[in-house]
């Protein structure tokens, strides 16, 4: 603790837990992005709201920029520390501290991990709906900064619906307690929504209150095999207009064979070159519902094989398929994208992306998967093993230029669902206009007026 | 037109329909409030989106206020414009302009009144589900400015909600398209929040596209008559538990006192203190399921008395009890309360609150009535006739700073669904705290510079 500024800090806050170890700058100083070398000044980990407002107050004194960090699954590098930056780890924040029966909330600290927060929910019979497959290590805070979606959006939506309130320290160190939980409260500007998205930049959440819902219905899994696109298409129209639907995920055949080598067992003895899985409220009605409109769709020619779950562990195994993707892809150290246009859209954005990847990268390998009810594609790039990191990452955002534009044509986003952080900020005026990024620019300045939080994220300030 | 800056604004935009007309004046220059004389400049009636940002860049360079306008029934003085200002009227921009079967969204112009939007949802098999008894007068972009609350709220939310996304033209004369429309799009901060309850002080929505949803099933209306507050949130968690509730409403003997004298029919031979609308689905199992709630509430003392409704013309009988409450005191120009806290501070809340009007207006009748299952009350106090109007506002007014420190102190909203506007203003710091109301105008001055968009609405500049 050489550094004068963080022995001010470590004087003025004696109870705050500090570190300086090199493995803990590298550990703490990176997300689940690989491009960036962590370098940050040091790591504190302040255990409630006070501190990290005295945090912000003494970098505001010091100049030193702050890098809020939660369970750094990120895949934009919005938690990246690389610029001497202190940053603050909400991991000891992670209980849950309250429960009300009646408004059906849950309150957390910011640093409780997502899977912590739906067994609280359900020790309490009910449900937090918001899911996806990084729920052990990604903290609540950090679905909050990013409105972090998944796989069950179709029925649920995404986190900022589930936000009844929440805390924030923003940059002049003031604690804003944004929301109240009420469900009706037209008093002006919603700050809460502002702050959902935000990725650090306004400030750093310290706590949520989530609402929680009834528990999901009793639910079964199909598993479809799907000649094209376009029966894709036909596919979700028909299951979303006959059954409840809690999730509709789609992948390739190149997703699936990534998955079945990392030791899944196969669905069917043929290959096919789509798939979807989709989760459906069963009970009788349900059942009945979903083998005719599957037969209804063998019948059209918009499905080649399928399987419906006998069983929770067969579910289990079904969706083993769709969640085993992004972890057999991490050895490839893949460039991703997760872009979104409208529903309606799809067909004609796809039809263009697939013939602009073809074109552009005819010796890479070029994974889709993706959440189809939501307009939200993820299209993985894998790195040959013959290319080397820099040059496959140059490479691949010289294409995420071309599909850019063909976002900004079609509508889209070229973030749905991880953020903007680094790794897309080139991009940010694809999906938000001039105009409007300046009145990002000017909001942000109200909120920290210094620009430490999380600087070099979303936008230049 | 003998205003020089309205002769500059005629002249360059010829086409811009302008009236003058004393009549028009008082007419676009007020609300449903009554408390603010109507003395604006103008009236404009803005065809289109160019024509709103011609005259705000005129605004500008003339330092004229604008008022934007939609149905004006609003009932915190949000739509008044009392001091030489320009009303913008929406109301030739009335229509929808798009529907989307596969995104399921109807865009439409902000002047389309709600009644419009439920019919041409309607017409497409699908429903737009925010409603209130305002419905056929209000318009969409009000409903948006205010995040406009209403019967349905239980089920379906606020306004907000359904908002996929809006154009605004902004404080600067900018035309924004924000939220596209997408599903997900995590790419920074979400503008299209902001604008949702903004009141018209960032700038002028012109257009919105709105999610729709599945038609409500079939519904069944109940009517219960109940002994104490304490029975009516046992009542409401029984049916919560039990039903599928598509509204929850209550109201107390003197606002049905006030509809039967309006002429509707009395439901009951006696009189109960406190009266519950609710509507559920309905089905067999709905029906079945209401039966055995209903019974359950009888024999725990909750429910005095009830009918469930046998037909949609006895439903609606029914319905017309807690909707024509606002039509029937309306001849007593009521102060108003639209006051929430969370749901379960309620019971304390209403404790402390009865007391306390009993207390503070001995000599004035109070009419209580509101959405519980939102937390939200409409408290109605109404003029003695031998009171003159201004001495009995200030009256009410003395006791609105104590309800306001109640609501403090329970952590609740001095407006729940009516907006701010001018009549709440003095209480806006019983709601948010400095910190954020010091954010809002740093806010504001982003997107309206000139401080020209409905100034002295919702807070002082």
């Amino acid at each position: 603790m050489t550094d004068p500024r963080l022995a001010a800090l470590a004087q003025s806050q004696p109870e705050l837990r500090l570190l300086t170890d090199p493995a803990d700058l590298e550990h703490y100083g990176r997300d689940w992005t690989r491009r960036w070398t962590p370098a940050p000044l040091a790591i504190a980990l302040p255990a409630n709201a006070e501190q990290v407002q005295a945090i912000v107050r003494w970098a505001r004194a010091e100049g030193v920029a702050l890098v809020p960090s939660g369970g750094r699954t990120g895949l934009s590098g919005g938690a990246v520390a690389a610029n001497g930056e202190l940053v603050v780890s909400l991991e000891r924040m992670n209980r849950a501290i309250g429960f009300d029966p009646v408004d059906r909330t849950l309150t957390v600290q910011a640093g409780m991990p997502l899977e912590a927060v739906h067994n609280a929910a359900r020790e309490h019979g009910l449900s937090y709906p918001v899911d996806f497959a990084a729920r052990g290590s990604c903290t609540i805070g950090g679905n909050i900064a990013t409105n972090a979606g998944g796989i069950r959006v179709i029925r649920y939506g995404n986190t900022r619906e589930w936000v009844a309130g929440l805390k924030l320290v923003d940059g002049r160190g003031e604690l804003l307690d944004l929301g109240r939980a009420l469900v009706k409260n037209s008093s002006g500007y919603d700050l809460r929504h502002l702050a959902v998205a935000s990725e650090g930049t306004l400030g750093i959440i310290v706590e949520a209150t989530l609402r929680l819902t009834d528990p999901p219905p009793g639910s079964s899994v199909m598993l479809l095999a799907l000649p094209d696109f376009e029966s894709l298409m036909r596919v979700f129209e028909t299951l979303r207009a006959r059954l409840r639907l809690e999730a509709f995920e789609f992948f390739t055949d190149r997703a699936l064979q990534h998955v079945l080598a990392h030791g899944a067992q196969a669905p069917f003895d043929e290959t096919y070159p789509y798939y979807v899985v989709a989760e459906f409220a069963s009970g009788e009605a349900g059942e009945d519902a979903a083998l005719s409109a599957f037969e209804h769709c063998v019948g059209e020619g918009w499905v080649l094989d399928g399987v419906i779950s006998q069983s929770q562990a067969q579910a289990a195994q079904l969706w083993r398929l769709r969640e085993g993707i992004t972890e057999s892809l991490a050895p490839y150290v893949p460039y991703k994208n997760d872009v979104a246009v409208r529903i309606s859209a799809m067909p004609a954005f796809l039809a263009e992306t697939q013939a602009l990847l073809a074109h552009e990268y005819p010796h890479f390998e070029v994974v889709w998967f993706g959440h189809i009810g939501d307009g939200n594609l993820h299209i993985n790039v894998l790195k040959p093993d013959d290319m080397d990191q820099s040059g496959f990452v140059d490479e691949c955002e010289r294409v995420t230029k071309l599909l850019a534009g063909a976002l900004q044509r079609h509508g889209g986003s070229i973030s749905a669902e991880h953020g903007i952080g680094l790794v897309k900020k080139p991009y940010l005026g694809s999906t938000r206009d001039e105009a409007e990024i300046a009145l990002m620019r000017g909001i942000r300045r109200v909120l920290d007026p210094d620009g430490l939080m999380n600087p070099g994220k979303l936008f230049d300030p």
